[in-house]
């Protein structure tokens, strides 16, 4: 485990494959050899370590993928290392399977410096939030950039934007009443709007004036920063140099802000309450006294999210054996 | 206990809110006492008894809630009694309350035989999947026609389908290549297709075209069923009399292949699947042997899921109490 979180740390990009298998071995002993790598890999990363991570996010055929795609060219140019996660919660059929291939079939998957992992739903005991921040974990150590596609946002399921720094909404022209959108609380979230298929013209410049009026009354999680709303067509390319500004900028406002740190830690304790209640349920978190006993547990947490699993758990554990939380039916 | 559930199952209105405020109320002792109550409803509506459920989903913006608003008027209209579950997976900030002013505000919800509730992910200790199916059973049991509105499908929270008799996805013109809803598995679950929006003309044609299209490629769960593609235009009502049709139509599907008791059958493990693992996590389904385990169990369920929750509930509690799974870590 020490040697394969060490070829990890060195960046050596044959231990990925390795690592992300033993991630996904649903076997108890296996688990726990997982834990252990990632808990180790997250101590060398540090709090605000290893690479900036991009969640690009929206509806099935808003052209997440293709837009990505560029954007994985433009970060190669720079001579950046890609990894690419795409999370498939939507199909627990297909099981990934079919994203494999779009990726596969894809110009920059033939590129030494770019690697795609595909997840899906699959099985779910074990879970797909646990899969996703774990493998995260595993390429943001390895690689200077992590993109994450997913059709989630503001979901407890492939909800990428709290596993990411900076969040790109994909959206489409016409895609309805972006009132409708806020009420969904989708505009809260995202850092930066690109409104796809621009070369749809006036439908598009409309559909991005109705999410800059509507970006103008939505709650913000964080202050300091105006998402802009962009025009792209990922089709022939245009605006991609302008997303990939909006993108840049984000990160340096998230270093100079200190916000980095804060979503970041953010990250960590959503991940360890939700990787809890995988594990334990409503039952197990009972015995440490519920959503109180874990929100106080987790404002105490100071070593890295998958210790603190670890340490929390080990607690759960050895209570649930003791006497059952009273009156729970 | 047993009054309430017989006022519900006497199909008396003012019980309704009284129960659901039961389901919703976190406190050990409490939520004993709803799953007492829903487990008697359970028994008294029987395997395929009590309301006819549908659901409608499909992206933010496609123009669910305005079609939906019609398809209740259409019930009423037959002097049927509707209710309503607006669940909203994606906003754990806006809390649902913007779904039930919207719903407030709509002319339906001013008739008496029209009942509205409004889900939103909340604090999520105790389950979206738990509240969503609670909700319908209880709504199934005092209205004739349960009708569910969600965005999501094929997912595992706001999961709709899984919870209804019948499936409605709403679709809008130009939601791009529907190659794309095939690799999202979309096209696999739902009964009926609405292309929403008819008045954009051509576009709407074309996307009409090409989900039939898409149908013709896709794995379908059900056999003897071909999910029609239909135009609808929830602004002017153009084509909601047909949308009424084809649900008559797969109701009646149901009823005459037998499929209408797979149907719940299916809905039945699915939920008790969910509760037992919201509740106990992968480390309690570890004690009754895992995935494999619980499949055993869930093949052998002949009471409802209620019932069946708590059986399995207790023979994990008494188990856990015991020694923890070899190895788990």
């Amino acid at each position: 485990m020490a040697e394969l979180a060490e070829r990890l740390i060195a960046r050596e990009r044959a231990a990925v494959p390795e690592a992300l298998n033993l991630i996904d071995d649903q076997r108890p002993a296996q688990r726990a050899r997982a834990h252990a790598l990632l808990a180790r890999i997250e101590a060398a990363s540090g709090p605000t370590g290893g690479a900036w991570r991009i969640g690009m996010t929206g509806a099935p055929g808003a052209g997440k993928s293709t837009l990505l795609d560029l954007c994985v060219q433009r970060f190669r140019a720079d001579d950046l290392d890609v990894g690419v996660i795409a999370v498939d919660p939507s199909s627990p059929r297909s099981g990934g399977a079919l994203l494999g291939d779009r990726f596969r079939m894809r110009a920059s998957a033939r590129d030494r410096g770019v690697f795609v992992r595909s997840m899906a739903a699959r099985e779910r005991l074990g879970g797909l939030a646990d899969a996703t921040h774990a493998s995260v974990e595993v390429l943001s150590v390895v690689f200077d950039v992590v993109l994450v596609e997913s059709v989630g946002v503001g979901q407890s399921e492939g909800d990428i934007a709290r596993e990411v720094d900076t969040t790109v909404f994909v959206a489409q022209p016409g895609a309805g009443d972006m009132l409708q959108f806020m009420k969904a609380g989708i505009l809260e979230v995202p850092d930066i709007f690109v409104v796809n298929k621009a070369d749809l013209g006036a439908l598009a410049e409309r559909s991005a004036g109705e999410l800059s009026a509507g970006l103008g009354l939505a709650e913000r999680k964080s202050a300091g920063w105006t998402p802009p709303v962009l025009l792209c067509s990922a089709r022939d390319g245009t605006g991609v140099d302008r997303l990939m500004d909006a993108m840049r900028a984000h990160r340096r406002h998230l270093e100079d802000s200190g916000e980095l740190a804060r979503v970041r830690r953010r990250a960590c304790e959503a991940f360890v309450r939700e990787a809890l209640r995988e594990r334990y349920g409503s039952f197990g978190l009972g015995a440490i006294g519920g959503s109180e006993g874990l929100d106080a547990r987790l404002a105490r947490i100071d070593a890295g999210a998958f210790a603190s699993v670890q340490r929390i758990g080990d607690e759960i554990e050895s209570k649930l054996c003791g006497a059952p939380p009273e009156g729970h039916a």
